[in-house]
């Protein structure tokens, strides 16, 4: 059993990421969450988290990071995520409260502690995890990897060639990349090939407590593909944690990644040597290249099924 | 018949795509040539020209340019073109000299007394097709195209996201891609899809006078393929020449292309949106993506034997 | 006698400063203008600068430049000059036209042709002079001096350490700067020195032509000076001139100057090293100080009455 | 009373300030202390500091925080202060060990628990206090100041316009300087203004446990000054811990000031804005300018003497 702390900014993929991790909480043992400052503001995407896991009458200790980037100013994410950062759902308020531990004090604490290694999953802006490995570089030795939503191969999402993630916080990215821990990187093109249809969306319509989640997440994320006429949309922050349940399913590669992290067009790019005549590789990362879609939407609706059966 | 200017820094690639282009000035009409620094220093890539030009008998006009990027310092590629810039053929000195005229004062005097529009072939560092635009910004109703050799699609060579000749000199590069001119992009992929084989070469060994020099600027450029193991060389700068003379044979696509000036990996990136979502293309350019290899290669046997044929 | 080119954007200051230097043709031969982007656009001030030659009567060459900085975008001045470039004066349309050669042509043609040396006055941004010494680095030894109004020795006025004319195109200062060209530059802290006051500028009320203009001018220069209570204000273009003409007039070093190109504080700004223990100075410039801020004055007052009385 | 914390990189005027401030511990409490890359490395520093510990018998608190700059790469400076740091005093190793906290949870831990407000005494790089605020901002109400020995008003040292300890981590001073909170900043101006006569440090040679130990680093501290045939030697480290002590030695002035983090001039800069024309101060910084130097020396004996009498 893998020991995971996710760290994220919950954000309608966030949510499904976690209820797919939550699902499976026999491969996955969640130790806790961290929560950072991306899709929306630090206050309201813990909020967030804490709303989820009342609803759930989960309890997995949140502890808040950074409520910016460590260099660049905080840009949120409205258009793609709504005000709140979660549009869509309404849930009622939480009476849960975060642990009153820094994200990074927490990580420490929890690493300190641990008889084995920690997995991160982290699916937002790697500033909570840049600067823990800033700062406590001493506890490398007990993350096995971080497994990360973020980057592209070839392309990006918010800039030509930089995706969101990378974008708002290339400092810390940089930081994590380089910084010698185990890193699995599903950058844009893995998660659009994981992409769930339209149709497939539907069938969670009439399902139980998660299926219901779900698919009002999906009703206010799914906006963009409709409004431009795609059959489809990509549940990013997802890919991570399904590649830790399954990483059968995935091509990947090693490669050579770095960040870049000024530029006009290419701040936030995640630099991936594709080429094939690189004498060797000097900074590896296993990049994610793309999954078997079907049975990635599979894991998704066999883990509302599991969380429906639950909570029924 | 098509008015060409071939703005250059011979360079071994260089020299085969003049020959390319001498050997076929039924369709290509020669002005004259225009020289920058690049792959070896100005004063040095100009002999190199001029020493061809006498090899052959040649005597068009050439006219020499900057001696160094916009901004950035000189870096010459001595590891590819030698000491100097032309290594391996042995040529006699040339009795010829540059025309005394700036380039873009040349590029002025030719484009104002042209009846008709006058294609560039852009081969080097941008410098001095950049600073002409800068300059003369009136002209630009005079140019038909500029047919550039330089940048890459998905990849680069001197960097991994960037290649010589923008890299050398991004700010002039960043000029010719935003002026509005029209631009043909061959960046990397499409020259090392046009490779030529080591079993190709051989065929110039015991050929006339243009084969003789083609396969002894070959023996000195194919070095590096050689020693890696490699059955074949791109000969980088024939790619525009042969656009012009057989578009037909290219695989192309029109995208934005911006140029990324800064950076510790992607400065002097060609930053091509490859992206099937984007709305609208702002900034279009010609990028040359594949090319028909055998028939590329058939053109530069065409042009020696003509070439041979003609100073037989 | 010294053979000087005026390099200008007129520009109120600009205008003063042309009338300093005409008054005083028998030290200063006016061979011709340049007119570059920096108050307000290229035609707008090459206009202003051919109405003022016809409300003279003269008829001196000039060659318009660049229409923007070498890489930044064009940021002109209105708060400071007017929509015109030089609102205030009422001047007829001038029926003189540009000589249709670019500034760097004229520069080049000049300094080609001239049998002693030419001082250049560069009273704008230094986009003409950076590209001329880039393009013809040949012909720096036909150059006396570049007297500069730019820059400064401890602040600066559009940003805390940039002053205008520099900051607008640092990379062609920067060129200049680093070209081994001897430089005098009047940087703002000089400029401040020699300020006029109010009373005095109203001394030229009821002068002739010139004296006219140049109240004219004042009406609209010396507006931000009222509205903020101070009681002069400075030309800062004269300096150079008035420089010029009484070097006896100024204090001045010998500095170490460095052009800072980017930066969100310091983009622009004229790094003078006015440290007592630089062990050697290895960019040494003229760098002016302060001045007898009377006898610049003076100075200004004598030209309008040599001017008053040619024109009357 | 004070209550304050010293983050330092020791370092000989580190060692000298520490030494000014243990000896007023009725007007300074000392907490503890924090350690940083500076100087030296992070290892070597603390070990400096706790050498130093042993030798006089006290047993401080120190936490080692930050091994390199935020975004920069390390560069000590063995060129000022040896290898060690700290070399020329012959000091035994200390049993001491370092209190196992990160700096930046000591700072939290003891900021969170202190009933009054606590003041940074900083005179290394800004890493450990840049982190500190982004990490915790809502311990900044518990911070009354933060005296800093770095920067510079007109002048800088390692860069003609930055000095070292801003130079070496500009973007955690950026986050201190923009936060906030107070900062009392003295920059190289105060620093060079309060320098020690090389004849007054020889009074120290034949003095006590303080004296001997003080008078042992400047043998190595000085002799920069004796090989430019000096006549003085600024100690920078004791000017912030002075002020606290005796504010009214100085002259002092309320003024802008923000960090550049980037330029090949200007990084690291303290951009003060001196202008008298500034019409409001948006980021006020109480910046030190001078003081008078044989207070500010008389303080230093003082220190001395009192340590020698207690450890006689």
């Amino acid at each position: 059993m893998r020991n995971i702390i996710i760290d994220c900014d919950p954000g309608h993929d966030d949510i499904i990421a976690i209820m797919v991790a939550v699902a499976h909480n026999k491969e996955l043992n969640l130790l806790g969450f961290t929560t950072v400052a991306g899709n929306q503001t630090l206050p309201k995407v813990t909020n967030n988290l804490l709303k989820v896991q009342s609803y759930f009458g989960w309890n997995y200790p949140v502890s808040m990071g950074y409520d910016s980037p460590l260099i660049r100013p905080l840009e949120v994410q409205p258009a793609a995520h709504g005000e709140s950062g979660m549009d869509g759902p309404v849930l009622a308020e939480s009476p849960l409260k975060p642990t009153g531990m820094h994200a990074i004090e927490y990580m420490r604490k929890t690493l300190s502690e641990a008889r084995e290694k920690v997995t991160f999953v982290c699916i937002g802006p790697l500033t909570n995890m840049g600067l823990f490995l800033k700062t406590y570089p001493e506890l490398q030795e007990k993350i096995d990897c971080i497994a990360i939503m973020g980057g592209g191969i070839y392309n990006g999402n918010i800039l030509t060639k930089a995706e969101f993630n990378i974008y708002h916080d290339p400092d810390a990215a940089k930081i994590v990349f380089e910084s010698g821990v185990k890193v699995i990187m599903a950058g844009i093109e893995v998660c659009y090939s994981g992409s769930i249809l339209l149709t497939e969306t539907e069938k969670a319509k009439d399902g139980g407590r998660a299926s219901k989640l779900f698919y009002d997440l999906m009703q206010f994320y799914q906006r963009y593909a409709i409004r431009n006429g795609w059959d489809r949309t990509a549940i990013f922050d997802c890919t991570p944690v399904i590649y830790l349940l399954h990483p059968e399913y995935f091509v990947k590669e090693e490669r050579d990644v770095h960040i870049e992290t000024v530029g006009e067009y290419c701040r936030g790019m995640t630099v991936v040597d594709t080429r094939g005549y690189a004498d060797e590789i000097k900074n590896p990362k296993t990049v994610l290249v793309s999954v078997d879609r079907e049975k990635f939407v599979d894991v998704i609706f066999e883990s509302l099924n599991i969380l429906d059966q639950q909570y029924a």
